[in-house]
């Protein structure tokens, strides 16, 4: 059976890993006949965020705890995680891959990527497995591979875009259920929440985008 | 536009809303065409679960403010909301539907409903608007319409059956991807998690729940 990591970033879109996002792509690669393997960091949350008000709260939450709440407790940390477990990785939006999985929602030029995530995504890439990244998650690959030129999308946000493509990464404008795929380096990405207003809309491009990437895969 | 209150009863399998079940949920809704209106009790949750570990821990968490997360951001109190501003209404499981809706997991005979919860469900079934519930949220309906002998089913435990039996609820075993249509007192319920191992399970029987309800509310 093929296994396909998803690294989670938390529960929740303004802290954590975008849900809808999250369980679409846990449904889409059931029904593709892949097993999931749920990963998150073992480490405090960027922020918490009262989603009822959009407000900042005092609370401290760890990354991989919410993210079990996704993986109904069946939970790796990534940090134990290597490419010869798994077939393939995806990643689910929110703004936790930006907060948590690396810290490009500070804005800074240089956004550093997670240590343990980046490790696992590197080897990965270098054993010529696929990657999938949704939303805001391609922030995370065009840190990592764009000195190699990587062809990815976060939909079509123009200041979004610059930023990526400073990092060396080539931006794609693309539709809310389409996908890009960059062959060659095995890297597949959609807009989802970038772009869509509707979870069907959503779902859509994560079909598509597992789809793609369990090709890759196999 | 049809509109759907969906119930959620927190964010987490463990102490709050059951997540696949509550997306799923609102996936289904949304390809059927019809518009979700997200709420939730304004309480505190009864407790709050490490997912990670399954243990209880010393926080306290609001169902409201968790349930937005699934809501990104867009939930009602549910004590705001009226039989008049929906055609339907869905609950999805999870612990929380036991501990935050009701306070069947303290294992009582004569568990109790939440005011606002018990209020607008009964509101909804006086309007003869239908009401879905999976997994375990059908023990909210058993304690609000057993008087009726409503027919539920909640899969196959018969422990748990026979609870809501003695509540006056007629139990029936039903297959996980399958539903239990009470068409005279318009209660559609799907085991969800009760019995499924996989998420694509879990859809069928949401997917057929989601359907049943809008075709009595036309």
């Amino acid at each position: 059976m093929t296994k396909v990591a998803v690294v989670l970033s938390g529960c929740g879109v303004n802290d954590g890993a975008e849900i809808h996002e999250s369980v679409l792509m846990l449904l889409a690669l059931d029904r593709l006949g892949a097993e999931a393997v749920c990963a998150a960091p073992n480490v405090d949350q960027m922020d918490v965020i009262d989603h009822s008000t959009g407000k900042r709260t005092a609370e401290k939450r760890n990354v991989l705890k919410e993210a079990a709440r996704i993986a109904r407790g069946a939970i790796t940390d990534v940090a134990k995680l290597k490419a010869a477990d798994v077939d393939a990785v995806v990643l689910p939006g929110g703004f936790g891959a930006a907060k948590n999985l690396c810290d490009f929602a500070r804005g800074e030029e240089d956004w550093r990527v997670n240590a343990d995530v980046g490790r696992f995504l590197k080897e990965m890439h270098a054993a010529k497995k696929p990657i999938g990244a949704a939303c805001i998650a391609p922030a995370v690959l065009a840190r990592l591979f764009g000195n190699e030129g990587v062809r990815l999308t976060i939909g079509s946000d123009a200041g979004t875009a610059a930023r990526l493509e400073a990092a060396g990464a080539r931006h794609e404008k693309c539709a809310m259920d389409e996908i890009v795929v960059d062959q060659d380096r095995k890297i597949v990405t959609t807009p989802a929440y970038m772009l869509a207003n509707r979870i069907s809309q959503v779902a859509a491009g994560i079909d598509k985008l597992c789809a793609a990437v369990l090709r890759m895969a196999h």
